[in-house]
């Protein structure tokens, strides 16, 4: 059976319902999955109807798997209230807020359960979360908190680069740090962090069908710290959790200076990169894979993906979004069900 | 006339004698300047013979116009001794250390008496200069002590960007911040630094041909810091250091999320980005870039560039080095010095 994914609108007042319809035109996406909305159907139509797809949208009251199944529609679940209706698009408003978190909880709740296989996230505002007093830093966190876990992580994962010579080839990158200042990153940096997120990404990139992943641990300091004379990190941090991960099997290198780190990376000579702060993962990702950067939260007991780019209020409901990146991010979704399916009947 | 070149050897045991020579086989190159060689003329008949480059190389007394005339050999000026011809390839030596540090005072002493016109640097090695007890950071510092000056700059410079859809076009980035720990990266940056980088790249990229360049400034911190949620330097250090700028005339944007500003710059919408610190700015440039970037000493009364890759001990003289970076080194030291000579004609 194909996997059954929620599409969250996130925030009705950015381009998150026009993404989801226009990935929804996608000819790829019904024959990997079997994709629902979560959010008010009013908002999908009128989406819908701003691109130009004359498709109906039919409003479900559950998710059980007939109400999914007819490719000729887009079924629609409000388990929110009508609110999100009334929200002009591209600010912030305290009722696009709460609606995207009611819509999140509700996914994730109904994919904890088993009724669907997966979530793909449309961008919220963390700004209008506050507004409707939820005061979360993201999804992510939300979502953390929904599962009851504490160990989880963003990664960055970009499929089909075309930079090698030997084809295309995927690439995911995990931040050491990610929402933090640069004046806050070297005290928050420590060996177990580093070894805990090389370790990670090498399971995930396991989990997506590499089967033996090159990881490049990036420096935290230019040229890898220069044997101590631009910083020490990459002696007393970084190295000794490259050191441990070897140890324990992973084909980790590092620290590297991470303008090569990224260049060899994108080039083909590794699967996974470990950045130690946020910029330095994502002027590359940003740079190569344009729009179709995914996200995909790592840790959680439950699959979930989002594209990598914001609200964009600044061309919200204009009708020129790019999908590019939901699209990526459901085919990246069906694809872990897929991997995680098949590792559980194997056992 | 043509702008008369000097092309130092840099450190002998690297890659510089090899791609030094393949440059001289740009079919460009004799057509834009007359490119002299500066160092053991041994050393860089044996990196003719290793890339199989049929051309005699006539060691010269003297730099005067005659001797850099004929087309069919490469005249070489040996203003050292004769140690470098002795030293391996491959790693560091003193001999080689010394001999790079004289080729560079040498070739900077006739420029800025004007037997020549510009120096183009193949790569040193900071090691080689420290076992020579030569104890200098590198070429940049070097020069700026030969030439007198304290207010100076290293900029990286790509041409022929195709990112944009108007075309090719060119960057500049400079920054506020260079070989140092990001540790010590916010306690460095303040809003005259800033200031003053960004009045830096707006006249050099005037100087060069571009009448109103736009300038992206880096923010410091993910996401711009978020309004101060992580960071504060936008807000008092960056953010009224593009103020000052605009109100002196310069078309400067930001302080701007890195991963935007550098995805934007590549896309064609900036001519210029100040970045805080190296690997910012690297990171994008090596990717797009590979290795054509160009380092150019910003603020020295002559014009010097560079090819930005290092020594590569790894590869020399292996008959692999790429010389790509060499050549747009060369390109754009004619360039610079054709400008300066219009100007001045203007005057």
């Amino acid at each position: 059976m194909l996997p059954r994914i929620a599409l969250t609108l996130g925030d009705v007042a950015g381009i998150g319902p026009e993404v989801v319809v226009r990935a929804w035109r996608d000819p790829a996406l019904l024959s990997r999955c079997r994709p629902v909305c979560i959010g008010h159907p009013a908002v999908v139509r009128r989406a819908a109807e701003l691109v130009g797809f004359d498709i109906p949208v039919r409003p479900i009251g559950n998710l059980d798997d007939a109400a999914l199944d007819d490719p000729g529609m887009i079924p629609c679940w409000n388990p929110a209230g009508e609110d999100a209706a009334l929200v002009p698009g591209g600010s912030n408003d305290r009722r696009a807020g709460q609606a995207a978190y009611d819509y999140l909880i509700a996914a994730t709740q109904a994919t904890l359960a088993g009724q669907l296989d997966a979530i793909v996230t449309a961008p919220i505002s963390k700004a209008a979360l506050h507004l409707a007093g939820l005061n979360y830093p993201g999804h992510t966190e939300i979502l953390a908190e929904a599962c009851g876990v504490s160990d989880f992580a963003m990664m960055l994962y970009l499929a089909g680069i075309s930079g090698g010579e030997a084809g295309l080839h995927n690439l995911g990158v995990v931040h050491a740090t990610l929402h933090t200042s640069i004046r806050s990153v070297p005290g928050l940096l420590n060996s177990d962090l580093v070894f805990t997120k090389t370790r990670l990404i090498d399971r995930f990139l396991k989990r997506v069908g590499c089967r033996a992943p090159r990881i490049a641990v990036c420096a935290l300091n230019p040229h890898a710290g220069e044997e101590g004379l631009f910083g020490t990190e990459e002696i007393t941090t970084i190295g000794p959790a490259v050191a441990r991960a070897r140890r324990e099997g992973i084909a980790a290198t590092g620290p590297l200076p991470a303008d090569t780190a990224f260049k060899r990376a994108i080039a083909g000579e590794f699967d996974g990169v470990v950045a130690m702060y946020h910029d330095q993962g994502h002027i590359a990702i940003k740079l190569v894979g344009q729009n179709r950067a995914v996200n995909v939260t790592v840790g959680l007991p439950i699959v979930r993906t989002s594209p990598s780019h914001g609200t964009a209020f600044d061309i919200a409901w204009q009708g020129v979004a790019c999908a590019d990146g939901m699209i990526e991010a459901i085919h990246l979704a069906a694809l872990l069900v897929s991997h995680k399916a098949t590792k559980q009947e194997a056992v």
